[in-house]
């Protein structure tokens, strides 16, 4: 692939580059990297019991969403601000980093304020404005890949972001459109292993907007890593039937747990297989 | 479709409602639209010859891009601000009301002092920070249908748009993306004929993003006046050979005269024909 | 495109080639061809009823499935045999000529007994064996796009039909599959223009398998004319709501009526205009 | 999913249902299957080769195709009925049970002479005819879902089979068609996991036709097992730049050799892996 000088796996010496990213005390690209929490900041309590939840499992980032990309302008839009403080709140409590999603380039420097994490969502994937102005931050960025992207569209836009001064981006598969209807989108696991060879950039996969069924999130999660990911992003949520969005596919607090030690286990039988490119 | 109390077809009564948008002396719903120019405003005199020759043609507003959305950071980005005064003093002299891109929430304010329409292109389609933007501001909005997006979620969108404060929408089939690779996209006029009847905003057809092709958009132009439409959106370039973007589908004006004649008659005889929803 | 030797439009001289095809008292590629009839023959009466009606409303073939491909082994099957003889019957009656579906290779040459036209569906354009089967019979045989088809793969399957020597080939598009759900299919009328463009062969267009719905039905017609093809294939039903199959997108003979009466003035306008491919 | 009673998981009183199918000295559903050979047999050497590579890394299953679906009517066809005895000789001499695909309905008893388990090619998935006519003979078959299969469509497929007569059914995921082509289809691994929630069936991967690339197989086969599959099909030629037909996706013997012991690991490894629907 051309013009992707900056995220081009190899330099122009011909050498393999990799690039290791410290977000608190973790280093994405070396250690593996689980984020999880709730698709929406609820209320402060809400968080708080999330965020105690996952970091007691094992994960070593929080998610939750402030400012909420809906389809319909009369779906719940997120707490916004107020959102942030719960979420930052709840990082600082469990001492894990924090992630949230920027979605206007205005915000980009106040959601930096509060977030470890800037997240790019797939239907901001294209916003190249908004690339360009997380790529002047210092705060690294979750790129997701559009619904609708090619894997070289997706790399375009990561080089956007790091053209523009910002070279800690990692990578987010969160699967694609297809004619299947009985998967919320379908997870492009090739994309994963193809990404990890044409580019030094980290590779995280989210299995719940991928599959968006609870019964898929396990063995979806275990089939990423040996497709060589980097980390992983998933949604938990304390109460996932009263949720204010994505119902069908936040996982249980216990539900999370027995899943990372299904993680921990694949991750450390991963170590002594050769042939995936971590 | 539920959710769509503002742009349904239908009001609360039960009534048909139909919007019709005046812009210059020509009104959108009611007079047939037909914008034509360049991919990009590249230069004073490229934007004005091409607007001259539209004009003369029987075109009734101009387009020009001057911030470009594009795959690569390394590609031509637009002319920006001097753009937009390029293509300002083409509508001014050829008396053509005019379209042009935004593609950043922060440009909303700036762009509509100098445009008559605001576009929203098929990458932002759902970048909801800037619907709302848009939704704000007194100039009508032309809204694309994203390449990848359904009918219901480009409705949803201009709900967004029409629940802002801004009622003036006229929405773009401009090709959905499918296995098809012979076109650059793949028409969906049934999406249009559709759209005509689901809700009162004006539709029109981007003939060359849907193609891509030269030797295509003259049959489906043509096609697209009978699938009900109610303007066509047009791509003119003096020297498509030396363009500095989409060099594949800018008609030349000779072209495009050629076309104007086809569109006109087909507009005649569609006058006479019941069964089509215009 | 390469390999298509035989179906190119332009043969070994340079010179457009143009295919015609006598059936009846019909020439498919210079007269219009108008095929219509119910998705399923359901019982003598049904079709005889059906058959009389499109005729006087100026069809020129009649259709009707005795061998029906289902998605489920436990839908209605089709008629088979019994089903062939009243289609025949009607056919005879009525002065149509008739076309129906084989999808056995086995039953290729009984189904030629009765039939004037053998169709491959979408779902068996790539059963190499079948056009292989169908390329061995005097009979014209239409060719329906399958609904993941590229053109090209298209188009190389009419290639197997002329290579095992029957040159009496009928393209038809008639919708692809896409991630829209509002239609049952995506009509691609590109392709047609495409396709007259790329071979000698006639295009039609099936508008009720392409969008299943009535009501999307009129403008798609029309714009299936003015996009350039050779004929249509339009399901007819005598009461819809009690079909076998296809419920949703079959028109009334009241409905065929009033469509035919466009479809002609259409075609009628359609001749003076230049720039279609017809 | 209704209508699916026959391949449906739970049984009418509630209870799961597994099928296990011996062939040869192997017990399919229980037995790890790994199927490996040669897209095309070529010739009596270059089958027997292969066939000794394969069964000394440790597959249980040697395919190669005799009658070949090919896109263009001018590209290699196979062997035929002499490709059969080869392919057959060849799994004699190594003990290896083979499978082959069938494409006509006039075959399949022939085939079914010749080979141990026959093979439904994606293209033929909704081919109904020879999902009847393989639902009659008492020889296992392998059905690949359709590139642009629904899950659904695809279980009513076995569904064909099942009700003709036949219980013994694998399932194969070998990669939807989707925009993305930088692979050659999109392995949607969601639909093994899936699949085998929904069913009793046995369902393999073959990772080969799905990504198209060699650097891809490695990593995707290793996922294809974490997802819970049953079994493999991977292409293996001995001189895959020489091959007669898929150049860019069959694996050297020391490749697949390789991928082997990384695949009797992974598969030791999911033993004491709960959360996956082995």
């Amino acid at each position: 692939m051309k013009n992707l000088k900056l995220v081009n796996r190899i330099d122009d010496n011909g050498a393999k580059r990799k690039t290791e990213i410290k977000i608190g005390n973790i280093t994405v690209g070396k250690d593996f990297l689980v984020i999880a929490g709730p698709c929406s900041v609820e209320s402060e309590e809400q968080i708080m019991t999330i965020a105690k939840a996952v970091k007691s499992s094992g994960a070593n980032m929080l998610r939750g969403g402030a400012y909420k990309p809906r389809t319909s302008p009369y779906s719940f839009q997120g707490l916004g601000r107020v959102g942030l403080q719960y979420l930052s709140k709840a990082g600082l409590e469990t001492g894990l980093p924090i992630i949230t999603e920027v979605v206007d380039t205005r915000d980009v420097y106040l959601i930096s304020e509060y977030t470890d994490v800037l997240q790019i969502g797939a239907r901001n994937m294209q916003n190249f404005s908004l690339l360009v102005e997380v790529g002047k931050v210092r705060k690294p960025v979750l790129l997701k890949r559009g619904m609708n992207a090619t894997i070289e569209e997706w790399l375009n836009c990561a080089e956007y972001i790091l053209n523009a001064g910002n070279p800690n981006v990692i990578l987010c598969e969160r699967g694609i459109r297809t004619h299947e209807t009985y998967t919320r989108n379908t997870l492009d696991l090739s994309a994963v292993a193809a990404a990890k060879g044409l580019t030094h950039l980290p590779v995280v996969v989210d299995p719940s907007h991928a599959t968006g069924r609870i019964d898929l999130i396990h063995p979806m999660t275990l089939s990423s890593i040996m497709a060589g990911c980097d980390g992983l992003e998933i949604e938990v949520h304390s109460s996932p039937n009263d949720a204010l969005s994505d119902n069908d596919q936040q996982l249980t607090p216990s539900q999370f747990n027995s899943l990372m030690k299904d993680i921990k286990e694949t991750l450390a039988f991963r170590e002594n297989i050769i042939g995936i490119d971590k």
